[in-house]
């Protein structure tokens, strides 16, 4: 990986742009007689990734991170069901995963009232926006985008040959308005919307996103990224036509399930859209013990409320630090707090590594004007703990 | 999935022919209101699915199989360490795992005598083939194959627009003459030969396949698909060298290390090559239970040599139950026997049919004149307890 920024490690990619791949700019064959032949497109993408992991930056540092905090994921643990699902399953891994996910998909499709028809299954959301984009974006397809929003997405459309259209956010939320108009503009086949929103944490109210799909350009699909809502208040998650095929729902295992080594992630969408994902997904790509363990956890909803219940309770927590330091910690509807650290991105930079520094794994966004903000995972009070000493002497040094 | 044939699973997907493509005869726009708007490509792609699994016959029968022997998983279990290293792990999966996986891609370079920087790990050799086709194939760009080879890596060709070119076997062997001779007269990009080959169970001496690297024509990649190298004979695997652009190895931790619920698999490749997979691979896929539980079962040397024996034993188990029936089991190099019929492929299927109607789950090859044959997997002697007493009377049954 050619830009490895170990602090900053939310990286956007740049965007692929396709005149470069139309005009023959970069050819496989002019990359000298060791290098691969990769196609005129492959070869054009960046080496950028759109997240370092952690543990390249503890390599990096030659220790550990003391608190992890960075990457959104569940310091709360997975449920007691999912670890006892995974334990008993793991004499049985030499059997592939059932391919058709039949009990996870009846089980997903009962929690939300459609059918199995209406579900698809993946490793992670990541894979499925992966498998969205190449089944609707051909070279030079406009995606439409907010400015800072999920850089994995960002990297898929470039991966396809996308042409990536971005519209700033409106105070720290993403701005459906601006979306569909750049949408309607740009003839876009995709509209990425998360809501609740990574990185900021905001969140629009359904109605908003029941009109969004409403007002949505023809021929425009509206990928609503909703990995978060398990942990949003109760408006937030709008009700839509199972059988819209405006829109497709992305869920995760990764977050409130706090099943992200697992990478289980699932897609509700109408089914002649779900049905397509059959022609180009890694059919056995979601195994026997990620199936085993994410269906046990679905189940679970005694650990689903414990987390809903501390996550409300680490929210106010890392607010109140934040307050400590005459900082705003911004409203979150999310697992993590992002937190303004009032001046611009380069002191945002500094805390993040001075808090690396000091052992505390956190990200920040990689884009204008959210980057004056870091963004910080919600966790057990031993990891904010170490948050809580650390914020101060961090930003002291950064203010030097 | 269109196409269901309970019990002739081995179905291969019809290549994509990019003529249709190019001359736009499948739009998007034209599959009416409620379709989805897909790619001109994506459209294009048939329903067909590499495989089927055998819990959709399970369900179609309404009973689970006695015996599953069908998909080349290692009824031996996975290594003891792996089993400890899942249920250790269990607790931790709410962190996602290392995207660069270090400490599994240092260990398997050390296995091979390689650096990290010569290793690419996924989630499995079926989306390592996916992700090589994507870099290598644009639309109208050749891959040769043997006809009747692993489907997936057609489903992968087709899914991405190339043109697939098929090769006859030759004496139950993929022929590295007539895929040599065809990579060159079609100007191929890609090369696909498993060695061991499956599904024939058939293997080329690790000379043959060194002459056949040195004999490529300028500009194909050769894809070496090794996942049954760990149970081969000695001088089957070729000492490669491990810069060389002409070549990418792939490995599998589905087969003897029977952890194929969890989809690990690797390819080994020069460092231009391997480090092109950044570019479009799922950084996060490879989870952190996935990787633990490899890392342990690449150590587990005592439950590599205890399954190299007990396939060895299988081996003439299931060849001495084909000669009690007057039919010649293929010789093999990995964790399946193929058993000639001795009749038409009509036959074959009603052998398998009938084998299924046991209990059985087995499978067969999906393309004349190899489709004479089954494919029984390898496993423990209550599998084949099972399959010693089904395989005459289904033999008999398929005879009326």
């Amino acid at each position: 990986m050619a830009e490895l920024h170990p602090y900053v490690s939310f990286t956007t990619v740049r965007p692929h742009r396709i005149t470069d791949l139309r005009h023959g700019a970069v050819s496989g064959s002019d990359l000298g007689m060791h290098a691969p032949r990769l196609t005129p497109l492959a070869a054009s993408l960046p080496d950028t990734v759109p997240f370092v992991g952690p543990e390249t930056q503890e390599r990096a540092m030659g220790q550990m991170f003391a608190a992890r905090l960075g990457a959104n994921e569940s310091g709360f643990g997975p449920a007691p069901a999912a670890i006892a699902a995974l334990q008993a399953v793991a004499g049985d891994v030499w059997m592939y995963g059932d391919p058709e996910a039949h009990d996870l998909k009846s089980a997903i499709a009962g929690h939300h009232g459609v059918s199995p028809a209406h579900v698809v299954v993946g490793e992670g959301i990541d894979a499925l926006l992966g498998l969205t984009v190449r089944l609707m974006i051909a070279a030079g397809d406009v995606a439409v985008t907010s400015a800072g929003a999920y850089p994995t997405f960002n990297f898929h459309v470039a991966g396809f040959g996308g042409r990536l259209v971005r519209v700033p956010y409106r105070d720290n939320h993403e701005d459906p308005s601006a979306l569909l108009a750049a949408a309607r503009a740009e003839r876009a086949r995709l509209v990425y919307l998360a809501n609740p929103d990574n990185p900021m944490g905001s969140w629009h109210p359904a109605a908003t996103i029941t009109a969004m799909v409403a007002d949505l350009p023809q021929g425009a699909l509206l990928i609503l990224d909703e990995a978060y809502a398990d942990l949003a208040p109760g408006d937030t998650v709008p009700e839509l036509d199972a059988d819209d095929p405006r829109v497709i729902r992305m869920r995760s295992f990764s977050k409130a399930h706090g099943l992200a080594g697992l990478r289980v992630g699932y897609a509700l969408a109408a089914p002649p859209l779900a049905r397509a994902f059959d022609k180009v997904r890694n059919h056995f790509g979601l195994g026997r013990a990620a199936q085993a363990a994410a269906l046990a956890a679905l189940g679970d909803h005694a650990h689903l409320a414990r987390v809903q219940r501390a996550v409300a309770r680490a929210r106010a927590r890392v607010g109140a630090i934040a307050a400590e330091h005459g900082l705003v910690a911004l409203p979150s509807a999310t697992n993590f707090v992002t937190i303004d650290c009032g001046r611009d991105a380069a002191f945002a930079r500094h805390v993040l590594a001075e808090l690396g520094q000091r052992g505390v794994f956190v990200r920040m966004p990689g884009v204008s004007p959210l980057d004056r903000c870091i963004r910080v995972s919600l966790g057990p009070d031993p990891a904010l703990d170490i948050f809580a000493a650390t914020f101060g002497p961090a930003l002291r040094a950064a203010a030097v």
